[in-house]
């Protein structure tokens, strides 16, 4: 026996480990966007985050500007067949109810409290916003951050048996960790409340408070027995929703994003304002395709409307996203 | 000759070094602050920034809780003997008048074209609103930002032979940098226009255009010539001072801070908040008490009042920063 077979042993077994590394390391970067399945959407962010990092290309984008915006309802997480903040303030209501007998004779709240979503829905958008606004307000910050963690601690989307709060959309959690692992900066910017939402933001998605757009109530600072505390009043003060994104986005943010996601209608004029700045951008929307794992919905559907945007998507270079085809997982594990 | 000399001399350098090293340790943890006198100030601080970066403590914070807010006027730049953002203000309407020939006749912009001051004066809080409002509206997003930054690139501020925008405290700076530095996310919240501040912020003090909180115009979202815009229009959105500090920083950061600076009764409320939550909690004013450095002025003055807070800082445990005393360098070397 001469040395050669052993050397070439060696090789061997050196060649079989660099290309294992080699498989490996290709095999962990698709990791991230594990759920994502292979194709036109996932490739076009891949596409998109390798073009802006890269710095010895045209598109490159210092790390500063590579804002990244995401809507919440439908999004991030479920919001069919009703959005979770208007569950919460029904159940508010009914909780609230024996402080206020009035309703049982005053609509919309005696219909809610009876269960009686007909005449409830004729209300319309004015009854919705009458109860938002009655359940939303009359306490101080602290006070309604609790109730809100309190609620979602608990509260259970039925068709999956999840908490509300854990029915999150896994691909997009591994999306949100690899643009921040190249070194965006994630916002929510969101129609819904700004408060209802910060509580679960951090430990959801990685994204503080600081970091969450959304509607508002008008606060007022107030010192009560002796100390400084804010009370949250029946006013809105800003409605974040359509061409109120890209206000919030100035006013919060103060930058045009670079990378813009959303899933209704209402994202509309967030990803327009996104994709018309200068350089390489991104505009995506999730397309509800799912009726058995989660739910199929769009142009007909009155929560998270998806009509417009879909006529409109090819001639603008967005991004539509199937939960079907392009996401092979729509739940994080237990 | 035996050995122990020269062991002895082994482990007499030895000593010297780890001696030297933490020496040299001690001056760079010092260096952080090194505009900062030695005194009660300088101590509150370094003793507050010990205390909750402690993980073995009682005061421990948890980084993502280390909010440090800073008013912007008097307590970052100079605001005396007039707020730059006011003077921007003059200069635009001077630069406008050609495009508003009405304003020859209509106060009070008539009495500032003149260069009649006292009349202008005896228009007063509202006075000033209509200038800023005309100056501050009917523009684009990024016309407006283009506008400030030209303005911020060649004004200067007399006394001191230097760019308005390079009027900014070195002892802020470091204090700003140390913060961070231990792991605190710093934000600007100034009843000055966000708009105006944020084009310069990042560079001055390293504090992103998204960690500045400011008085706003309604602004609209609006598409150009087919290119979708923000236009400002001259209704105020939100006025960001006294006890709008507060509401600022619940709607933009939403987390109670745990640091405050301020530098005038429009700071009280911040600071009253900041320091009413629980754990150990830091407030502090900047006392402008140096007229060869910088300016004297405080109760009388109408800029920047510091007056009532003065009288209270004893009782609220509020660190006062006098500016001669405390400050050994006011602005950075050129």
């Amino acid at each position: 026996m001469t040395l050669n077979p052993l050397i070439n042993h060696f090789i061997h077994a050196a060649f079989v480990a660099v290309f294992a590394a080699g498989i490996c390391s290709d095999a962990r970067a698709d990791d991230a966007l594990a759920s994502w399945n292979e194709g036109p959407a996932k490739k076009a962010i891949q596409e998109f985050v390798a073009a802006v990092t890269n710095k010895n290309g045209t598109d490159y984008v210092e790390p500063a500007e590579r804002i990244a915006v995401f809507d919440h309802d439908g999004t991030l997480w479920v919001e069919y067949p009703m959005y979770t903040q208007v569950l919460f303030a029904f159940d508010r209501v009914k909780k609230l109810a024996p402080q206020h007998p009035e309703w049982k004779t005053t609509q919309p709240f005696q219909a809610l409290l009876e269960g009686d979503m007909k005449t409830f829905g004729a209300s319309g958008m004015q009854g919705v916003m009458q109860v938002m606004m009655a359940t939303h307000s009359g306490m101080t910050s602290a006070e309604f951050e609790m109730t809100v963690s309190d609620w979602l601690a608990t509260a259970k989307q039925p068709k999956f048996d999840r908490l509300y709060r854990d029915s999150i959309y896994q691909p997009q959690l591994e999306l949100l960790a690899y643009l921040r692992a190249n070194g965006f900066k994630t916002f929510i910017v969101s129609g819904g409340g700004i408060a209802f939402m910060r509580p679960i933001t951090e430990e959801n998605y990685g994204i503080p408070p600081e970091q969450v757009v959304g509607s508002s109530v008008v606060s007022e600072f107030q010192v009560k027995d002796g100390k400084p505390v804010l009370v949250r009043t029946p006013k809105l003060a800003f409605n974040n929703d359509k061409a109120g994104k890209p206000v919030g986005i100035y006013e919060h943010i103060g930058r045009r994003p670079i990378l813009a996601f959303g899933n209704s209608d209402s994202d509309m004029q967030m990803i327009e304002y996104t994709m018309a700045g200068e350089g390489r951008r991104l505009g995506l929307f999730v397309h509800h395709t799912d009726a058995d794992r989660e739910y199929a919905y769009d142009r007909d559907s009155p929560v998270g409307t998806l009509d417009k945007a879909l006529d409109q998507a090819k001639a603008n270079n967005w991004i539509i996203v199937s939960m079907k085809n392009d996401w092979n997982q729509i739940f994080p594990e237990d």
